[in-house]
């Protein structure tokens, strides 16, 4: 029950699948769903309490691909003083004023502190690139500098996590649909969502290139997020063992001298 | 009267002189000074119109090598709108809980904005060196971080401008000591500064290093300091000209339809 990881490999996600394996079940699974969750709230305590590492979660997906659920359900148990999450949307003037990373740099977590980025500085080669609205020499450049940045983050111990919600075209549509249905939801529909799928096949390939130039040294993880409790269950998996790793553990009591 | 350029060059500052040219005067220089500065002022005007470029202006210098006073001075008739300059001092607790670049990126210019860094992102390779807060590693790592961090910025249309204030030990003494005794210089006084020039030699061994290694694309100017109406006119040339070269031009007017 791994997902994928991309290491300078092209891949092509039409191979992909975007549901979960045959054989497993959510209500199987909702024992280990639910001790991830518990788990990655405990995790971020020591975290904060040791302020050695911080950890930033870049969500990547088309529309309606579930980040926002995601980011709900899997951080239940953490203490909203540890824990801070940023979406991006449609860059102001001020941000478009200044180089593209300005404003994602701003929100890079501090010691002791998860960041959740829904979207990210990769919507600055994927829609910029599908729109044209940037040169194809400006997105090689853009792939660089955000290797570079992501370097940054690395060296000042951020651990950096990249997942992107690898989602059909036929699901996106029932979900957007659900969106003009459901009261709840209505405050999400966005005409323009449906526009953007004419661009579907574009956004793949300007995911594809992402996982294949943006990942020297950190994996993109492409997780299957049709079935939105497979999609919870690997994400909250990636999350508490990547914190796992750090080791984080609570500082001794500080001596009186 | 050009300023010394380096450019992945090994230099040794002791064999430059900190002193003007002789033959040169104030006053035989003073309409020159004059000149730049009311250029300074009215190519601004042009660069903010135009909203193409901005200028990101780096000071750097030991103690009372006269930064405060070369910005009042070269930049008397720039509109405040047009110009920010922001000081970098010691590092708040916010600040050090992330990587050494956040703090410095926030403050990176706008299109059509002149920013002057008094210190900068350089001090994290040089006082933090010098008094070996940091390991040899990190000091390479951060070297490279700091040129890919000038890249972006010269990639999305922000021209660097790198500064060094060469003083001699014997003038900062004098500068010093005047901080005891003006009045309107009380303020500067900071007892710590006359212990600083203890690592005097350290200091600009980190100074030569900075100048090979973070030189790349974007070469440093060794202006002498030592006598600061010399200093004023070196950097306004500086900065007139790499304004100029950006051929500001004030934008037709927009049609009405």
């Amino acid at each position: 029950m791994i997902s994928a990881q991309y290491k300078n490999e092209r891949i092509d996600l039409s191979t992909l699948s975007t549901k979960a394996p045959p054989g497993l079940t959510k209500e199987g699974t909702k024992s280990e769903l639910k001790s991830n969750i518990k788990a990655i709230g405990e995790l971020q305590d020591k975290l904060y309490a040791q302020q050695r590492h911080s950890v930033l979660l870049v969500l990547q997906g088309m529309d309606a691909s579930g980040k926002d659920g995601a980011v709900r359900a899997i951080f239940q148990k953490v203490t909203p003083s540890g824990i801070k999450a940023k979406s991006f949307k449609k860059p102001t003037d001020e941000e478009m004023a200044h180089d593209f990373l300005w404003r994602v740099h701003q929100h890079t977590p501090g010691k002791g502190i998860i960041q959740v980025f829904n979207r990210s500085h990769y919507e600055d080669v994927l829609i910029q690139r599908v729109h044209q609205w940037i040169t194809e020499e400006t997105v090689k450049k853009r792939y660089e500098h955000i290797n570079n940045f992501e370097k940054l983050l690395t060296d000042s111990g951020t651990v950096v996590i990249k997942c992107f919600f690898h989602t059909s075209k036929e699901q996106q549509l029932i979900e957007l649909n659900e969106r003009l249905t459901a009261p709840d939801k209505h405050w999400k529909h966005n005409p323009n969502d449906f526009k953007e799928r004419e661009h579907w096949d574009a956004y793949m390939k300007a995911y594809e290139d992402v996982f294949y130039y943006c990942s020297p040294e950190i994996p993109w993880h492409i997780i299957p997020a049709d079935n939105r409790w497979y999609q919870r269950l690997i994400l909250s998996k990636i999350v508490r063992e990547t914190i796992e790793n750090l080791k984080p553990e609570y500082p001794p009591l500080k001596s009186n001298d």
